[in-house]
């Protein structure tokens, strides 16, 4: 019973397939195979975007980080929510990609930012040569706490923004869409972003990211960034592979709203236990829980691996990750040991 | 016959098979799971290290930068081959990761450094504080130009460097162990290496190289680096999986040999032909010949795929790369076309 | 009546007579100037430190970036106020000169931090290889609000930051020791700083500030991030004579006494009107007052030049700042007009 | 007897009365000065460029890094001279400022550059995603070796430029016009160069340097790079009381006239000593004269103070540079010594 991350799963086997197809004979490299240009297409049907630029990468931290340096000058500031992954999990990614630029932070229930938490912080910063200047605005869907933004909320954030340039960083992409049934344009371009984290790597990949980027003009800079990074592939064609097989036939979504399911599943469960409650609403695929001072004890005993979170007197409390290769079965165990 | 470069290449079936086991269940995430200990484990015994700090990334060009950054200050100055890998071909990677350090180029015939070419360099750099210092040596082992090192240039060279860290950009490690018959202590720190870039990628493997760094103390700093690098990678057992495989049962070497081989075998069939010559001796798996204009046509007749090279006038030259995929039958088939 | 900024100032005769005086003849550059090596005695004397590694530059925000960038790592956290000059005032310079370091804001009552708000920022800090790791602690003394710290608060800052290095900024250095009576090294190395921007330029100079080193091991080290950040002058007698004269004879301190002695007069008269209230208590020559609407156009119609500050409805605030050179005269037609 | 740089010498008498005459009462700090109005329309009256921005920093070396910065990308390379200031003389301050571009070193006779040796240099670089792109070049003039080019020259080498932008690094430009009796125009944007870093230390002033940029497009993007590197001056009156009297009344020219005519006396007198040559034409303020070994005991016997240089076995090199405040005495009695 592994709950601790999306990204303590294994790949799918539909992705794993592909790769093996894909390691027949030689190929271009950097890029240049021809799966990449099947990528290329998939994805730009993928978001009604056929003008869009699109990359693979490995990581999710190097798809935010590029985005972010790719609109951001290192005398701007990103504005992110104050517990968003680019400001508390990427060690400095994002200010060493953008050359320094400062996270502005933005706070906000339940990881999300508003209209109205954005603004003060908006309106306070770039007021002359002595602070750092306006730059773009990042959001997280799904969130770190495991709540989802709407294409409406998305969209009143980015007419929030003033003009600047809007990032969705969608390491669990998938699991947002599968949560509120938005088509990929609904909950992007049609909602005001910009350029996307496309994650592939917590559901189902081995390892690989799109970066989906709508007005084309940036893709030659991207190229370089990416370069100069040390993140462009040789073998470029196992990238594209598990992004392909990941396009194809829908399968990305399959899998999110499975792991979305097991999470619901787990949810109900929990909900029906006394002493349980959520600290944030139950959305995606994250969950969590607080309950009784000892259950970590019981939960441990029964092989059940998760992340313990801060707790008030009295309590525990966890974070419990869903993926697409979670099962029923694994689900019903934990709430019996629970 | 595909003589564009080893990152042509697909992986070796060995690598794929244990992809595909190391995908059941779950691991742990970033550099945790099982398989990065047995990894551990093999690269200190493979370079007799037993403290040494290993680690994984998934491009040469990162482990080099990584370790550039690891031993030269921003305002020091990274000796290197003035053709050097790390000159020429990552766009200002080794700039962006050490904060602006500065290439100090040294020539050299047929891609070598020499402690005479690289002594007036050294002795100019570094007088005052308004030039840049010495930082330290970086030696590429197979070099650009497809000629080796033995482990006794690289003393050679290491003992020129004034103390200065020295580091082996070992892309072709393998090869140039292949190439000359020493073990990877002899190659690195028994020559007064301290730290190496251990190429997979162009050897059979998807896309994984080993940092092995002989002092330990440095092992946070790189973590951190890495990290913020974006080069972190959360379902970091497909990088493991991949090294395990390549250093079990000397996997490694037989493929490098078999790559040199297969280039001895074209260098070999390539002199016999009146008109050929070889602008660099031949020592590992890459060959620079030149020819009688008119031989690109016949040779791309003819489906041979490499890289055209600059060439005197009346002449065309290439780069030809064996791998571990090439086989005799694409070599004969590319002499015959010749 | 200019009560903007004590940068409005000029330079106090004394150190005009000074500059006119070193103009004399040819001097040796970039620091090597006779007048150098007194200024050295003369800090050190002043800091009770005699193998402290002295400096000048001309700004405080070079003073207080590469103080930083001496002392955190790009992937660090340099603690500081929520307010403070660094993260507020200098379009990123921190960020800059430490190749990207994250500001981590610590909250505090009238511009200062105390054991209990730096506790839980640091301690959240630093805690895996995933986020910034703790990198210093930077002080503000006199604070932006104008309040002061003692040497006995510095000394509890300096005990509770975990043994990270401690930097003060002291822009308005002199004014914090004329406010408390404390000695340069009380304020200083006896309270557990390591380093400090010991400024000039707001205290009756043309723009020099010192940077004092305690632990001279990071002297090299200062010496090559300030040239490569364009800040070494070549005639640097013009940086040397400055400060030489403003630490000759207690210059600085008796420029210090009076700002702050006019300050002092100033707020005396201010609560002394109805309606007028202080928003931070009044302790060196930076003064806060709110006062009824309508004021400010009473103030202007009366020439006095300051800085509005954000109010509550029905108010007006403002920013006054004396300097050495403000007159008793300035003071008084000030309130007189209020 | 100093002719070890131009920036030994001292301030012109106007500079320093200019300076005393800027210090009386307040003023608005940093830019908004008054006397920062007046420069803005000199320096454009002096350029005949009505529309330039201009602005003042304290340092050669950061005039031109920022020159650099807003004018090349980090992934960009540099164009300039192999022994250009900015490649050797600022410890990688243009590398820091750029974040990480690249000097591509162009050669060329007597420290110029021509379009025959820029051209190749050019050519290769920038030819894929894998290596630095073309950024910009820069052009020193007076270079290092003391020559001059003249407007043809500059012309020439901005029109070999293939579009990309072109900086004059005119750290001694008035000796520069004062040699070729070009207009500041002719040797600047109507010869094609786009940005130019304009002296004022070296010749008579005490610490100034203008930038001046011709498309005044960037100039805000040139503000934000200033303050971020620490170069905003807060009492900025004194950089423009400095530029303000250097430019009244061709002060300037006057000063690097007379520079250029004691370097011409004393390069005369040199030629007409037996077993002295000059290794590079004397065109401007620098001299670079090899005579037989023992000379140099006998000129430091005399009190003369100059940089040795290498020179052949039983041969003295030296470097001699002349200033505003040379006397021909100074020049005679260096020749008697001699």
């Amino acid at each position: 019973m592994w709950f601790t991350s999306d990204n303590a799963s294994g790949a799918a086997p539909e992705i794993m397939t592909a790769l093996q197809a894909a390691n027949a004979g030689y190929a271009r490299s950097y890029g240049a195979d021809d799966l990449m240009a099947q990528v290329t297409t998939q994805l730009r049907n993928t978001f009604e975007a056929p003008e869009a630029a699109v990359y693979l990468v490995a990581t999710g931290t190097i798809a935010n980080s590029l985005c972010l340096a790719l609109t951001c000058p290192p005398w701007g500031a990103v504005f992110c929510h104050e517990h968003a992954h680019v400001a508390e999990d990427e060690c400095g990614a994002p200010e060493f990609y953008t050359h320094g630029a400062k996270l502005a932070l933005v706070p906000g229930d339940h990881g999300k930012m508003t209209p109205e938490t954005l603004a003060p912080v908006l309106t306070r910063t770039g007021t002359s040569v002595h602070g750092v200047q306006k730059g773009m605005v990042t959001i997280t869907n799904v969130t770190e706490a495991g709540t989802v933004y709407t294409p409406a909320e998305i969209a009143a954030l980015t007419a929030a923004a003033q003009g600047l340039p809007c990032h969705l960083d969608g390491a669990r992409f998938a699991n947002a869409l599968a949560a509120t049934g938005a088509t990929a344009a609904e909950m992007t371009w049609k909602a005001g972003i910009d350029l996307v984290s496309f994650g592939g790597t917590k559901n189902g990949c081995l390892g690989v990211e799109a970066v989906v980027i709508f007005d084309p003009a940036k893709a030659w800079e991207f190229e370089l960034r990416r370069k100069r990074g040390g993140h462009l592939f040789s073998k470029h064609r196992f990238l594209s592979a598990q992004m392909s097989a990941y396009l194809q036939d829908g399968l990305w979504l399959r899998l999110a709203s499975h792991a979305n399911a097991m999470a619901a599943r787990l949810s109900a469960g929990l909900m029906a236990k006394p002493g349980v409650t959520l600290t944030h609403p139950a959305q995606a695929n994250i969950l969590f829980p607080e309950w009784p001072a000892g259950t970590h004890a019981r939960l441990q005993a029964a092989a059940a691996a998760y992340y313990d979170m801060p707790a008030p007197k009295g309590r525990e409390a966890a974070r419990l990750v869903t993926s697409w290769s979670t099962t029923t079965d694994d689900v019903d165990r934990f709430l019996s040991a629970l």
